[in-house]
């Protein structure tokens, strides 16, 4: 089997984070994202969605979207559990994931795909025909970032972790979407946001967060 | 416990379905989305998100997420697996859950709220500060529809079902999004794609497509 990985990007970030928790080892082949190795012939006949990541089996199967690899991985190898040990802890790291990825990774990707100019034409990730940038959706992206950032904050001022006591996906997905929009320049919520930042904090000293 | 849902819109729908293949029965209780009962203070102590469907759980746990609640069920309910059997099966389907919601019923969703009246200041689902509507999304939600049917018509060309041979949360998913955007007035998939359409017809035949 073969990861296929990229720098800086969050996606390929969450896969990696993941692995390093669960000490899995995996080949990896790195595709330069930067220079838009992802876009040419090469990387669209392994992927036509000309994403990162994807992790191809043994079988040729490709499993194209780094929660679903992330998923398989836990299947493999349940310990330690990052998407929950029981039917409650599934449920809710289940509903944290979806909205992570709906009120903040989501918010973060429409301030960046709708504004910076390499995107132009290609303002929704994936594989579409040519799609314009519409610059007003910079600000509701930011708004959703700042509200998302209230509610995590609030619900971390109780728990040490989103789902609860223990480590899960949740942290991870959480981690890279809110490292992502700091890196697209939208306000640091640690500024603002005690909990949140005491919780980041704690999840950034991680090894795997290196990763 | 106590599932909150509601009639017509799309995510209740999801845990109806999922349930009827089970063969789950859950109590219910029908909050009228059509008169905005799940705005009133009532339901807004119950679940702050004001969204359907919501589960609550005998210890006092809501899981507030669709799938998240398909999965809590899942757990305590092995089969039939509507998840996955299997590290690759559960890959490959959770990689087509969150294709088809970013995909498919987000796109959907981007011309419901960004069009219809009702929703003016309140453009994203969930709650947030007042949101303003942006009319061109309407156009954007149409071109990833259309673009989303031809690759969804394509795959199905070569099997049964998203997954494979076995009915999967996949189909679910799919279903409920199509028959929501044809609802919403999108072109419907069908009048173009033979694939799509057959597997849509198939689909829609399973008594739970109507729970």
């Amino acid at each position: 089997m073969k990861l296929y990985d990229g720098a800086w990007a969050p996606s390929p970030r969450r896969v990696r984070m993941f692995l390093a928790e669960k000490r899995i080892d995996v080949e990896r082949v790195v595709v330069d994202l930067k220079h838009g190795e992802h876009l040419r012939p090469d990387y669209a006949g392994i992927n036509a969605q000309r994403q990162l990541p994807a992790l191809l089996l043994d079988d040729g199967t490709l499993i194209d979207d780094s929660i679903a690899i992330c998923r398989y991985f836990e299947a493999l190898h349940p310990d330690p559990p990052l998407f929950g040990a029981d039917p409650r802890e599934i449920g809710l790291i289940e509903a944290w994931l979806r909205r992570i990825e709906h009120d903040c990774f989501q918010a973060v990707v429409l301030g960046f795909r709708n504004k910076v100019s390499v995107f132009a034409g290609r303002a929704v990730s994936g594989q579409w025909p040519p799609i314009e940038q519409i610059p007003a959706l910079v600000d509701r992206g930011r708004c959703m970032w700042e509200a998302f950032a209230a509610v995590l904050d609030a619900h971390l001022a109780e728990r040490r972790h989103i789902a609860g006591d223990l480590f899960t996906m949740a942290d991870i997905a959480a981690l890279v979407a809110i490292d992502f929009g700091v890196a697209t320049r939208l306000p640091d919520p640690r500024d603002r946001h005690a909990a949140l930042a005491r919780w980041h904090a704690e999840v950034s000293a991680r090894p795997s967060a290196a990763a």
